[in-house]
């Protein structure tokens, strides 16, 4: 067994609520032995960490879905790591957990905690540890069961996906293909667009950066929209509510676009296309389906094995690097799911 | 039988699209004789028109749930006549209809018109002509189905519904009471808000005048609110969306706030309160009812015979108040569903 006592954990927590976009200062390193774990309890060394939209929301005050990070606190993360230390007997030390891990090297889980803290083992046989973070993590539920439950999809119909080389995007789109439905992507820029047609099998990927959104959907998806799976809201949903079908579905997943802002979120100015088409925008949580995920990840995997179904991952080493990690989700630059890679092995 | 040529038509034509408020040069006055009925056609006398806040829209350009009123045309309005020359069998001299008969005195209808002229026989002995205008006609239609098909409320549940007072908000309130739910109207001012409550049944009404919105919505709606009927969109929609309970139901019937706008419409910039609750927003049309307003019509009509339900309607006389009488419509000067007397009979 590895030597607790011998080991420094490395952390970053929340230093302040930022204003607007997230500051170096907006954070705090600290390290802290790594103790011992009680009954029930088991020590996780983090492998990979999950670098998400959402954690924006997290650090804001106010209520949400979830609780937000107190000031202080280890920054919230998922992540895949392996256990060290164990006295809970589901999770021996060997074992490969996805947990909410946090920003730090080390995470002490009990049993007892609540579904913040919750752990799954996962089967490194059925997939490599990043696509646990992308396709069979988070992103990939999100995508499956917001597209399916929420999005209604039918055969023949348009599905519209913004963030489509994102790691939400990226399911919503290949889902929606198994599905049979003709499938839209909008990315930013040559390469993210290349990559969801030549790569993930969308029909076509409208590059918001080199084109208006309208003309881009005008072209694209002649018969209009049926279902728009939104990630990144502001002008894109807007540009999306002119071009929608009678009762179209939205899928509200996030937000991307307005996480950062200072002033007032900008509202779809659009939104009585809603009333003109009888169609419906709905919001969807993730942690609503946790008891389906196993449905979710087998079909998943089983495309995955048959080579179906494709991600990608953005992977960046180094927990210093964190704070930078994260800025690039905003700014566009990651390209696939982003993924802060804190050990080897 | 009438001697037809010996009458005049006074009719009210829109004249140019308005800009913003709707302005009395907007409109044309124009006199026209009356002709026979050909084969399969048949005239009404206008009673009684319906005067609708759709109207503001139905003057606008472009795309919508129904074509515009072209330049020169006479303008659109639903309402009772009766029938005075005809040469159609179903709809004999003497018959009461509710038609689509513009804003004239005189209306021709022919039996191969589509739905925009589409007739029906109604029967003054259920009720008399201005319910049929109200919770028998558009307005109550739009308030029982949108409740009913697009808000599902269940029994226990709070409904709030903006416009309480008017046409669309009456009924709304009363079917939910109906169905067992906590009911809290939103209105401007304390009479309409003491008549929704004294007369009508409902929990609570909420002054817009007098209170914030949202500091009347903590008051009324301690448990949040389950179904929003939104007839005003703007900054109501917006403190709603603060409240509003997980699974919760928008139900986009109109955005009275933003018709006459100049500017972009205001987007609801909560509308992310949507995916923090998982919630829904979603826009209804009426017409796509009507082969089930018999169901509708049979369940009002009979509370109505039991007291159990009411109404009231605001009715102005003359055709050349039209002008005049619609702007009340967004001065919110109303009070009850608004109607144009016509005729006495």
């Amino acid at each position: 067994m590895t030597q607790l006592a011998a080991l420094q954990n490395h952390q970053v927590r929340l230093a302040k609520r930022p204003v607007g976009m997230v500051k170096d200062s907006d954070w705090n390193f600290t390290n802290e032995p790594v103790s011992e774990p009680g009954e029930g309890e088991f020590v996780v060394k983090s492998l990979m960490l999950s670098l998400d939209p959402a954690m924006r929301g997290w650090m804001n005050e106010g209520k949400s879905y979830i609780a937000p990070v107190g000031i202080g606190e280890v920054m919230r993360a998922g992540g895949i790591g392996q256990v060290i230390a164990s006295r809970h007997p589901r999770f021996p030390v060997g074992a490969t957990v996805n947990a909410s891990l946090g920003v730090q090297q080390y995470c002490k889980i009990s049993a007892a905690d609540g579904s913040d803290k919750s752990a799954a083992l996962i089967d490194l046989a059925l997939a490599p540890a990043p696509k646990w973070l992308n396709a069979l993590g988070m992103p990939g539920m999100t995508a499956y069961f917001g597209l399916l439950d929420v999005g209604q999809p039918k055969k023949g119909e348009t599905v519209v996906v913004s963030g489509a080389a994102g790691a939400v995007g990226q399911t919503v789109g290949q889902v929606a293909r198994m599905m049979g439905c003709r499938v839209v992507g909008i990315a930013g820029g040559k390469a993210k667009c290349d990559f969801v047609v030549k790569e993930l099998g969308f029909d076509a990927c409208i590059d918001y950066k080199a084109e208006s959104v309208r003309d881009g959907l005008k072209r694209s998806c002649p018969a209009g929209v049926d279902i728009y799976f939104d990630n990144v809201g502001g002008e894109i949903l807007d540009a999306v509510l002119t071009r929608i079908t009678r009762h179209a579905r939205i899928v509200i997943c996030g937000a991307i676009s307005q996480y950062n802002n200072t002033s007032a979120v900008q509202g779809p100015a659009n939104y009585l296309s809603l009333l003109v088409n009888r169609a419906r925008m709905e919001g969807m949580v993730v942690f609503d389906y946790t008891a389906r995920f196993p449905e979710a990840i087998a079909a998943i995997a089983g495309w995955m094995s048959e080579g179906k179904f494709h991600s990608r991952e953005d992977i960046v080493d180094g927990i210093e690097v964190f704070p930078a990690a994260l800025q690039k989700l905003f700014s566009g630059e990651n390209f696939g799911k982003l993924i802060l890679r804190v050990a080897n092995d």
